[in-house]
């Protein structure tokens, strides 16, 4: 085994490696160590990163399996965190000089819940300003003219790059499906409520969910199984039955399945280079893929998303308000200005309609469809970074709390990743994996 | 038996004899109705009344029994619905010229679990305006120149004046606490989210609450039985498991219960009457009772509550604005102006505050105290049908959507009846009605 490029394993492989003892926790951190010194000057995708820190936990792992003890599923493996996580080890600077410095003696759940599955935290990612839209300094490992999206840039971007098989992030708006869309990686938006939020920042109870990265669907699978669990400090996480994603994920799916393909109401948005490669798509897909148009509520939903997201994100960053908004970017300033503008009226207004619109797609998905397929984005990585680019074509499926996936199917004109986005039924987030692990058979079949 | 009275036999008693085949549904309702007949002209408890339908479904009660199929723990048994609950064969006007002549297909949750549990509907009792200040046509059945309370007026005079022995009300300020008190029956708000709302009149998911009304505690706890279950159309209602009501408050308490006297920031308000009413039964109460003072929190909670109330019930009551404002009463149409205004920051910052409400009070339980002991209301019922008096000593009670009851335990100097308020600990309803039991049996033995 050639110990140079074990940061390329998928972190399935490497568990499994690790497990039958054929390498150790401390070679893989090693090399995932190693890509982040040859590559992060130039992507700079961690915030934080103590690579002593790292190895003392690779080391730890090491002695523990080797002390014959169980070991869980992720044992021995790196995940990148997005800095918006708390994490009881290393400082949580929330992409803004307000929390530099900002340390807390917990995990939150997730990563708890990822050191239980015995995992190495490698390091905090870069995530935008309150994961926002103002960006942090991560650039797209693809090219590091492009912007990496975001707000989960350094989620996004570590695992592009091989400094990381998985990484977690987060999605209110688009912030887990455009970067990993940019970055040409599996980028994955769970159902609302599915892994609890405790100890992430809060910028909406309504939208806010944690996003998942990862180079295959296998190890989305495997990162999913380990997050999905009820924690009563969410009030949106809810006791399930215990799924086993990977499993369903692997198999076969009992029919091919049926895509609606959704070009929303912003398809003339959309770059030529991608509306071409999505009809393409369509075509090869045939008579497994129908256009579908969706309804009026749909056109007014990036309207009920403003006004949730804004007005939820003026309430949860008042402190910040308050005591610095000097030192907040103009564009968050300007959002929170328009948040606390919004009447209660409104806002309960908006969040009265997310049932009937969740329970709409429930029907279209019960009758008809297995997935819809979508663009994750207006088109590869902008140039620049000025930007994170465009998140409304992921708003309408936040908004609903709906599982979305970002697949790295296809690519730009310019040779830059373009993810194809897939939608499935609240609480389908298993059947989603298996379709997108059928779709993207199919297409390299082609 | 004297077939004459049956109309004051307890739910419970009443049951039993139907069960044994002592008296039938028949005679119980025949009963029922001439009391309405001989006293509802002065009192005006009901919106609607057929005697005939009621006359229909105790006679089905009666065939069903006799038909020796199983039956439920209120067969035959007749109960009076607050006029915002939606009934099948009923119309429900929620109190408003706006909704004249309304009816529906359905029942409400809580009307089909009674039919499940083999009650009769006898009627749809007055609510002031759609639950609110505005008051309706009832009077005090102990003096018909007083209010009987509200907004769940006809509900408690219903009960109180021998009618009906069971009846549903609703709280989101004090709308069945305070009409208890004032008619002198015992009325509950049990645990938010405990009995599903589905097919009641929404005015605040967060406030909004099922009332139960009755003329003894084992009536209370055998109609929560019935009430008390899982019901996924509202969203704070959740699974959970069944607790044996009648066995619990039926039972001895382990040790003597421990009340915390609290006094509230509004004592002055309280009647001189009805201070030393309070006063007398704390000091009967020995060592049992202690004075407990409420931190700041506690006063600031009557200003969350207004916020929250107001601005859902504005949103809520939307289409009725928009349509039909002119038709609201001057009161309705300045609170709904007022919710109109209220910004979502402020809406939300209010809401954020009631876990640490309730978890405060949570500690205040589990360290020392079995139950809150607290005016239901400033005095007994007011003289005059204008106001339904004042909720302010229920509010913080329900906005922390904790259990609370109104025993009917005192009076005050003019004779009319005068409650005393219990409240406990979230999910701590079988307790308190225990708790109940114990501190009415020890004012009994006095």
């Amino acid at each position: 085994m050639d110990l140079t490029d074990l940061h390329w394993l998928s972190a399935s492989d490497a568990a499994g490696l690790i497990r039958d003892g054929v390498i150790s926790s401390v070679q893989l951190v090693e090399a995932c160590l190693a890509r982040v010194r040859e590559t992060d000057a130039r992507v700079q995708a961690f915030a934080f990163l103590d690579p002593e820190h790292a190895l003392a936990q690779a080391r730890a792992a090491d002695e523990w399996r080797l002390s014959g003890r169980p070991i869980g599923p992720l044992h021995g493996v790196p995940v990148g965190i997005k800095d918006i996580f708390d994490t009881a080890d290393m400082p949580t600077e929330n992409g803004s000089p307000l929390h530099a410095g900002r340390t807390t003696s917990h995990d939150a759940t997730v990563v708890a819940m990822l050191r239980a599955a015995g995992a190495v935290i490698l390091g905090k990612t870069v995530t935008t300003e309150f994961a926002g839209r103002a960006p942090g300094k991560t650039r797209n490992p693809h090219d590091p003219a492009h912007t990496p999206g975001g707000s989960s840039s350094g989620s996004a971007a570590a695992v592009a790059g091989g400094m990381v098989p998985l990484a977690l992030g987060s999605q209110t708006g688009g912030s887990t499906i455009r970067p990993a869309s940019f970055c040409g990686v599996y980028g994955l938006k769970p159902t609302h409520g599915l892994i609890p939020r405790h100890g992430m920042l809060r910028l909406s109870r309504t939208l806010d969910h944690v996003g998942l990265f990862a180079r295959t669907l296998e190890d989305l699978a495997l990162l999913l199984e380990q997050l999905v669990g009820h924690d009563e400090r969410d009030p949106d996480s809810r006791p399930r039955a215990r799924i086993p994603y990977r499993d369903v994920a692997a198999q076969e799916p009992p029919l091919p399945p049926m895509f609606a393909f959704v070009k929303t109401e912003r398809w003339d948005g959309v770059d030529a280079d991608a509306r071409e490669a999505f009809a393409e798509l369509a075509a090869h897909l045939g008579e497994r893929a129908e256009e579908l148009e969706l309804g009026g509520a749909a056109g007014e939903a990036l309207e009920w998303h403003r006004i949730i997201m804004e007005a939820e994100t003026a309430a949860n960053l008042g402190r910040e308000w308050e005591t610095g908004r000097a030192r907040l970017s103009p564009a968050l300033r300007a959002r929170l200005e328009r948040g606390r503008e919004v009447p209660a009226v409104d806002y309960l207004r908006a969040l009265a309609r997310i049932p009937a619109l969740a329970e709409g797609f429930a029907e279209l998905f019960a009758q008809r469809y297995d997935a819809i397929l979508t663009p994750a984005a207006p088109g590869t990585a902008p140039a620049g970074l000025d930007s994170t680019g465009d998140p409304a074509y992921c708003t309408l499926w936040t908004l609903a709390g709906m599982p979305a996936l970002s697949v790295p199917l296809m690519q730009g004109a310019n040779g830059l990743p373009l993810g194809v986005q897939l939608v499935g039924p609240r609480d389908g987030d298993a059947r989603l994996l298996r379709t997108a692990r059928w779709l993207a058979a199919r297409v390299a079949a082609e």
